[in-house]
């Protein structure tokens, strides 16, 4: 201890540790004891020990005064200093569980809390990696976390991403995104057998959406000859995983002209052009163009953007869900596969299976939910953060009514 | 209309048809209006039209009188008569499902009220079938649905499980099974690449348990070179489906010695018996004792026996899961896996998570949940019936405290 300058403290107020003895690892405004630890007095970002009512140092977090959460607890070990070997060290743990898992070097590397590096998260595609830091604390190490990740890793290229809406709200600059080192023409990555263009720079996010892979390779088992709709398709994912599989048709639908370019480069890239149709169009138009068309599918996937991006929503998001799939079914064939999606945070399991199962019943169709999907392994949840927990996905096979 | 004798009539009170109007297929006591309509006019078992209040026919169930569910929907369509078109009908479309999803014949064929015969269970071993029913009504129909059986099948055996407890409750016989056909010396499934021999008239239950077979599969990507121990194994389900994956080692512990007995049997049958290894006891016992003499593995399944049978059970059970989960994390080498399991339907799956992360606090360990499995798909979800749903399995990697 004595060759550290020691960190000033954060104190909590009375019982206010209860939450994070139990695992969790944010710390809120009104649970500090501001009189003894003023959080005016701290910088954003600055690493403080934290410490119970009584002085008891339990480990350190980094401090935004100007969040509702004030803190996240980087570690229990209050002697623990937040430097290149505390990064290295969680990444080489994130490393572990991702090739525990995934034999290809595509995936979701770094995922926030869930792998103890709170603000932060890196996606990899093969020697290219995508940074995307959300805190002030995080932002402060950020030549830590390159330093870490070119010596842990050698990239041909790391891109940060600078410019996501919750950087706004910690207080951090939103601006162009950095490229340090060279970005290749063009970054392939395979998920599920299936090969995908990914653009890191232009696309959604990171660029990809690596969340549902093991749900994909699910949906892989049961397209052998099927006609395929893949609604809200951004890149293909879903519905070129099919194809691959060995769907007979695969119709892609995005408003994006900018993704269904993407669609259709990975099609070619997958060898199966000839049998993927693309679809430009807001999708609840689409789908009931479609239907007075009398097209039909065996299998639909639904997979939309957050309905439901904050709890206010709920309600009018449970009803875009619910509208979406109805459409959906009246698009499958007798005995096809709805497959339903859903990556808000706040709408429920629980909650989507009844909106889908409302929309099934309004158009006289039974349902049995046969397999469910949630985040693959590089997304893990913190069993004590249910905030670290967003996707969901439902096989359904759909019937006409009993 | 003319060529059937008229049903006798189910009125529902005023309101009481809004459930099953959402899907459900329950109709309880309370809600049937008993002055149009007295229940103790039918017989346990009777078929009747249920009508609304105002006398509108919405569909037939049959009836049991003398049970807190007083009947159970068979068709939204009142014309729809239970014969052995009807139960032909529901078993094409139950099979539809299990031939989707699986190329082997082995598989819950009928999954009771998910499948559209409430009351009925038929598990299939290839060419054997055994049938269970826990409902007056599904008892009438009995020998119909042993003739469709055999008219859809060919089975080279049928057997009749009569001695499950549920059918007291039903005011059903419990009784010696019954053998139609002749049975063969050994019955021998597949499942995920591992063969097993079925115990169909001395196991648990009709003899073996399907609805893990997707978090089964899930685990064999998971123990190459690993050192694996299955609680409460029975008959080997998960160890030797590992065993099958290339885990290097595979311990069973099991309180039963006739299924222990199974395990090394079935060991053999798929040519692992030199790394399999059987431990015969109390699991919460053995566990103690292995911890005692210093034994560490790589991989721990925790699947145990329905420790919450009843709601009224949930929290003496909630407490048996933590401490064998517990157990179980004490055995498992840094950055292990455990794979929690329960099959209480009372047991929600975020009390499971709740449960193990407690544990998991106590003994210091960090959990990543990376991978949640569910019941397969020859045990479908009924939309709306959340009583169908009771599977829940979570992988989780177990590291040191952060």
């Amino acid at each position: 201890m004595t060759d550290s300058p020691a960190l000033a403290s954060l104190r909590l107020k009375k019982n206010e540790d209860r939450r994070l003895k139990q695992g969790h690892l944010w710390i809120f405004s009104n649970e500090i004891d501001t009189e003894a630890t003023p959080l005016k007095n701290f910088e954003a970002g600055q690493v403080v020990q934290v410490e119970e009512s009584n002085g008891r140092a339990i480990g350190i977090a980094y401090v935004n005064p100007n969040t509702l959460i004030c803190a996240r607890v980087l570690s229990r070990n209050p002697k623990v200093k937040l430097n290149q070997t505390f990064i290295k060290n969680r990444l080489q743990a994130a490393l572990q569980l991702r090739e525990m898992n995934f034999s290809e070097l595509c995936y979701r590397l770094v995922f926030g809390e869930s792998d103890g590096l709170p603000g932060l998260v890196i996606d990899r595609f093969n020697d290219v990696f995508v940074v995307q830091i959300t805190t002030q604390g995080m932002e402060r190490v950020k030549h830590d976390i390159l330093q870490v990740l070119e010596n842990l890793f050698h990239p041909q290229a790391i891109v940060v991403r600078n410019n996501s809406g919750s950087r706004e709200l910690e207080g951090l600059p939103v601006a162009e995104d950095e490229v340090i080192g060279t970005l290749p023409e063009e970054i392939i990555i395979t998920e599920n057998g299936t090969q995908f263009a990914i653009p890191v720079k232009d696309g959604q996010k990171t660029g990809w959406f690596y969340d549902h892979r093991m749900a994909r390779r699910r949906l892989q088992d049961l397209v052998q000859g099927k006609r395929v709709l893949d609604v809200f398709s951004y890149l293909g994912g879903w519905g070129l995983a099919a194809g691959v599989a060995g769907a007979a048709e695969v119709t892609c639908v995005d408003a994006s002209e900018f993704a269904l370019d993407g669609v259709d480069r990975n099609a070619l890239l997958n060898g199966i052009a000839e049998k993927v149709i693309t679809v430009q169009g807001n999708a609840f138009d689409v789908l009931k163009a479609l239907k007075e068309e009398g097209h039909k599918y065996d299998v639909v996937i639904v997979d939309p953007p957050a309905f439901v991006k904050r709890k206010k929503d709920l309600k009018a998001g449970s009803e875009a869900y619910r509208r979406i799939n109805e459409m959906a079914m009246r698009l499958i064939e007798k005995d096809g596969i709805l497959v339903s999606a859903s990556c808000s945070h706040h709408m429920t399991r629980d909650g989507l299976i009844n909106q889908v199962q409302q929309a099934a019943r309004h158009v006289d169709r039974h349902l049995q939910l046969f397999d469910q999907g949630h985040q693959g392994p590089d997304h893990p949840v913190h069993p004590s953060i249910p905030e670290t927990e967003y996707i969901k996905t439902f096989f359904f096979k759909v019937s006409s009514s009993l």
